[in-house]
């Protein structure tokens, strides 16, 4: 039968699928990320790691692969890997196109996060801002049907929209980056900054746990990175008018509680007919949006 | 010879244009605009004055419309036009199109501003955002040579976008639109809000007069309008990766002078590549960005 590799390369874990032509995970695997500047090995073992895992009578029609950084749209080479320590410019798709004898498209991750979402997910327009909270906050924005790429392919770094022209010092230079806030570490930024203590070690699922359960700081917290990112989705919508958001990534596992509060701030924030015309959403393929959207790229 | 007739409907004026399939615009004139809750009395109005103006060797095989409201992209049908007191949900090109028997396209005016710009004016890219500085904040957004609608035609709206959550109230009933502080009436009201004088009489072209020879309290409004704007649009180019910003509308006569200030904030917000890689540029067209574009809605 006809599968697609669908590959996800995260920078600790690179999530793998055989995907059939409409959208079931016949098989999924992990491998560790190698992180060197020789990101060709990481390629080799992707390519090891797929003859390995194939079955007899699966034919491979495609490759999709998503990465920690931009893909430029005219030249389709990767840059700002900086997770990985990759390279600028490498043409990883010829690569592994070469290595495994077909067709390789290669793609930011949470745009293949977004693409996934629309394929087998909670998505049901055309116009979409795909939201994705870990680490850092990615976007990946869907017009019309179609991935927005953006002029070097850099479109949707939601995460370094500036929300607060004042506030904390974002790993980009600038300050007051949504990410700086409404990212995993910008939650545990935010509590250690109303709790006053910089050296407690806590994670923002703690966070999100003491919230639920009333704790003033945490819910605190909370309540301003929920607020922040509320103002950015909000204003994302007014500059483009989209149907749908989706709330995924690793902080997304806060279910309802986060959503109900990310809903709220929007509400403020939205323009006019916005208010009643976006729906927001989570994501409901968990780790799965990645292979799946990556395997999209190549499906025809 | 063939001609094509743009239309810039404006809240005061209605500009009117012939123009060559080549951009050259062969005959310009304007209309005060009828602003009745009668749309048909406006557009009978645009019909005889097209039949008095147009010459013996025209030959119509276009009009564009572009109108200070939203268009749905699904129906075509014309809403949000507050400033002309006309109904929502209105096809007017329907209408003008069984008066004068010709294909009839219509769009909003800040997006067929934009187009204008790109056929004949600054624009030398695919990924552009145009801004349009009046009584308003307005902008067209073009990503890979394409207007971006939304999904009702409301795309675009930068001067809703909230960059001050505390500032001023707007006429839309959200608070810190861009619109309130960079729009002409934003500045002569951040004029007021420092001259701590709510009665003076002024406009934004005496505050940016004033500003140029270094009156303070002008200067000082000035400076936090393009501080506001360049945060506004240094986002929308973070998000969508755009190559090139353009600023149209009356409050661009202020020139070099309001370029090189909202250049400064941009440098400050944008995003890595970005800084590098976005131009500012002031529009070329004046006021015939609108005929031009509005053109080239229908030009083959």
């Amino acid at each position: 039968m006809r599968v697609l590799l669908g590959i996800d390369i995260g920078g600790t874990t690179t999530k793998l699928g055989f995907i059939s032509e409409t959208g079931t995970i016949l098989k999924k695997w992990s491998l560790p990320t190698i992180k060197t500047n020789n990101e060709f090995q990481m390629l080799d073992a992707i390519t090891a790691s797929y003859k390995n895992e194939t079955e007899h009578d699966f034919i491979l029609s495609g490759v999709g692969i998503g990465v920690p950084g931009s893909v430029n749209p005219q030249t389709m080479a990767v840059y700002d890997c900086n997770n990985l320590g990759w390279h600028d410019n490498i043409d990883i798709a010829s690569y592994v196109s070469s290595n495994l004898n077909t067709l390789v498209r290669v793609e930011n991750d949470a745009n293949v996060a977004a693409l996934g979402e629309i394929w087998r997910g909670s998505c049901s327009s055309n116009n979409i801002l795909y939201v994705t909270l870990g680490t850092g906050v990615g976007a990946g924005i869907v017009l019309n049907g179609k991935l927005v790429s953006g002029s070097l392919g850099a479109a949707g770094e939601l995460g370094h929209v500036i929300v607060d022209p004042n506030g904390f010092m974002c790993s980009c230079g600038n300050r007051g980056c949504l990410e700086t806030v409404a990212s995993a570490t910008g939650i545990v930024r935010l509590y250690k900054h109303y709790s006053k203590n910089s050296i407690s070690k806590t994670t923002a699922e703690e966070v999100f746990n003491r919230a639920k359960s009333g704790e003033q700081i945490s819910l605190e917290a909370v309540d301003t990175a929920c607020d922040f990112l509320g103002l950015g989705i909000a204003n994302t919508v007014n500059l483009l008018n989209l149907e749908e958001v989706i709330i995924g990534g690793g902080v997304s596992a806060a279910g309802e509680f986060l959503r109900n509060k990310i809903q709220n701030s929007m509400n403020k924030y939205l323009y006019l007919n916005n208010k009643e015309h976006v729906q927001l959403k989570l994501a409901s393929l968990g780790n799965d949006a990645g292979i799946l959207g990556a395997a999209y790229l190549v499906k025809k």
